[in-house]
């Protein structure tokens, strides 16, 4: 069988789930996903599997309704409509990424907004979104377990990049897989920051226009944290 | 001699006290326990051994008066008695992890209620118990270190989860070996969360709905956490 | 071509970088650089690369201007013209460190001055300079990517050794490479332990002659913690 | 040269030196000495040397009055007069650890008393001493660079087991080395739990029975941690 291009975004996206588990944006749970180059109507998403674990051939590729386009494939992860509805409410979204990284979920668990303090987390200053699962499902196990819950964070999300879920974790999104990652990364470092930031006084925090502009410039110089990332995981493709 | 099922929850025994060593729950001192599979008045603990240097052959099979099956085993931990008298009380309860897990211990020393801040520690939403020793045994060297003593620890759990110790540290019980693990390093994430956001302002906890959904949600997908921390270990059953 | 005293030179740089990435200093970012020995208007830097990844290779030489002397060097860091403007501005410095380590930035984005809390922060007592990039450029990307934003942060770190750079990071300066990339490193210390003392109640600080006589004690024992710090890493000479 | 018990005590000190780094209670600087066996007026301490890369090699035996028996031993630390006055001072001590651990200098640097929250620091409760180096030689490097300021010291230690050191760091005492070893790493996760616990409310510290009893019985247990130190390190008698 020939080596095709699908096949290189799945092995990209197995190092995009170690990267994250590297980095402790994720442990045994959390996702990334990235959409179909080909086809806007499907997405890529390991199966049930520990970030940290995946390999390129636990890569499966999904409906926008969750299901799995190869009938046989492995058990999927609960939350898989988060990235589904993502994608069907935002076409310009071409990668997302779920985690419970421990800095960002104070601010998810708390009224204290969530803001840019430094040039490297430039993608906040659009503004946070929040999302309270109850105002859509009630009292649940607190999971992303449908399309329809999905389509309520979808419309908390709106246009921004981030998006809080109280008693829960956090989403972002991105218009490629490296920076979706780079924001997963970063949304933790800033809100690590604020956190110690906010022991010491009232942090003054980018402006709109400074937000804008650095978020800007940091596209064009996350391929040198990107080579950083990947060197520290060693060869993956050796693994069965 | 034939390999046996216990020789098996030897080793799964084994490697529980390694990943809650890896995993920062515990450093030298700590224990976990599993109750015997075929005789619910015996458990299994390992002797007194710092729980990262615990192999199968360390494993040594316990009366719940704390007295060891075989007369000539190595020496056992001080603290047997916390397993004792949980299994003896809870017949529920298959596991129990003691330990001095360094975000929950303090909650532990003061007035602020441990809550269950995200769905990962719902476990804990049906209340946390309190024991302080001094109103069982005054002043002692803090550790439960007799029947009498375990039998006080027991009342306090009650039919909770969890337990903090005042001066000491935290216990844990679940229905399986892989479930008081989970819970053990859960409780120690939630602690952590919630000491952060606490600093924020006033966190929205789990409502005992959200929690209870939770918490059977998420013994679902235990089996996902649990090979990504047995890969961290390598192979164990190498050493002498 | 035989070796001389720039390729150790170089050589001596390329670890810095790998120290400082290793003591956590600097992530993908943040760079470290050293006057040219033999000509005060030429300074060495990693071409555009994650400092952990540096090279001896991969030192090139720049003039004040911010062009390199090659001109088929590879791509530059955008702010290259932090180290030109403080080479320029200021004949007694040798060796500039800039990065984004995490305890130090919550000082740059509040109003809370970094003063010495322990005698390994001496070189702190004379001062931390503040700079707004606001007061210069008006609304930017943060960056200092040009002569002119250089020059004017240059002139807010004045006779200083150290300036904390609002929503972006900090920046030291010192009289060797060694002595800056210390700096570096416990300038982070420093505001590690000030965020937690201050956390307690008010700390008191070294005094003026207490942070001078330390400073002065402290740069005869660098050795000592430099034998270490390249322990750690290995040989990276045998890297490609 | 036939291996003496001596040589055991070196190796057992580089050990211990190395745990102290490994476990992070020091960084290139800080310093773990030994009363010499034979003769009480004398002491095992390192040279000049980063803990973390200390061999048995490397320990030199010193007089109190900080002057080494070997004319030619290798250069000295500045501070082995903390080692040498203690010495003198308290005929119980038989080892000395001095660092910088990162917990314990807030509640050096404020007036918050450093107090025992949990049985592992119950060597706390006789009380935590402060040493103030201004009201024994003024503005100063801060260093213990003499006998004198050794005797001051001394002084401020009285029979305590810790001494708080302003702007500078802690030193423990112990009646063997494993367990000064012990009460360094103990000191700092005390100051650790302490700092979190403070911010959550009024702790709740052992009393001073509570606190005796539990450090008699933690000396009897120090040899199951230490085994798990020591396994961490790997052979270091292979490092020449």
């Amino acid at each position: 069988m020939p080596h095709t291009l699908l096949d290189d975004l799945c092995h990209e996206l197995a190092l995009a789930n170690r990267i994250l588990y590297d980095q402790q944006i994720v442990d045994g749970l959390g996702h990334v996903s990235v959409r179909h180059p080909d086809d806007p109507s499907l997405f890529l998403l390991s199966c049930n599997r520990a970030p940290g674990l995946v390999r390129p051939q636990d890569i499966v590729c999904y409906r926008l309704d969750g299901s799995s386009v190869d009938a046989h494939a492995s058990r999927p992860y609960l939350e898989r409509f988060i990235h589904a509805e993502l994608y069907r409410s935002r076409p310009d979204v071409m990668s997302v990424v779920h985690s419970h990284s421990m800095s960002v979920i104070p601010f998810a668990c708390t009224d204290s907004p969530l803001r840019p303090i430094f040039h490297m987390a430039g993608f906040l200053g659009e503004g946070v979104a929040r999302f309270e699962i109850r105002d859509a499902g009630g009292n649940t196990d607190m999971l992303i377990s449908s399309s329809y819950l999905g389509q309520a964070l979808a419309r908390s999300l709106g246009s921004n990049n981030c998006v809080l879920m109280r008693g829960h974790g956090s989403t972002v999104v991105g218009t490629s897989l490296q920076q979706a990652v780079y924001r997963a990364i970063y949304a933790e470092a800033n809100a690590k920051l604020q956190l110690a930031a906010q022991g010491l006084g009232e942090p003054m925090f980018l402006n709109l226009e400074e937000a804008k502009l650095s978020s800007n410039m940091n596209d064009g110089q996350i391929a040198r944290s990107w080579a950083l990332w990947i060197q520290r995981l060693g060869d993956i493709s050796l693994e069965e």
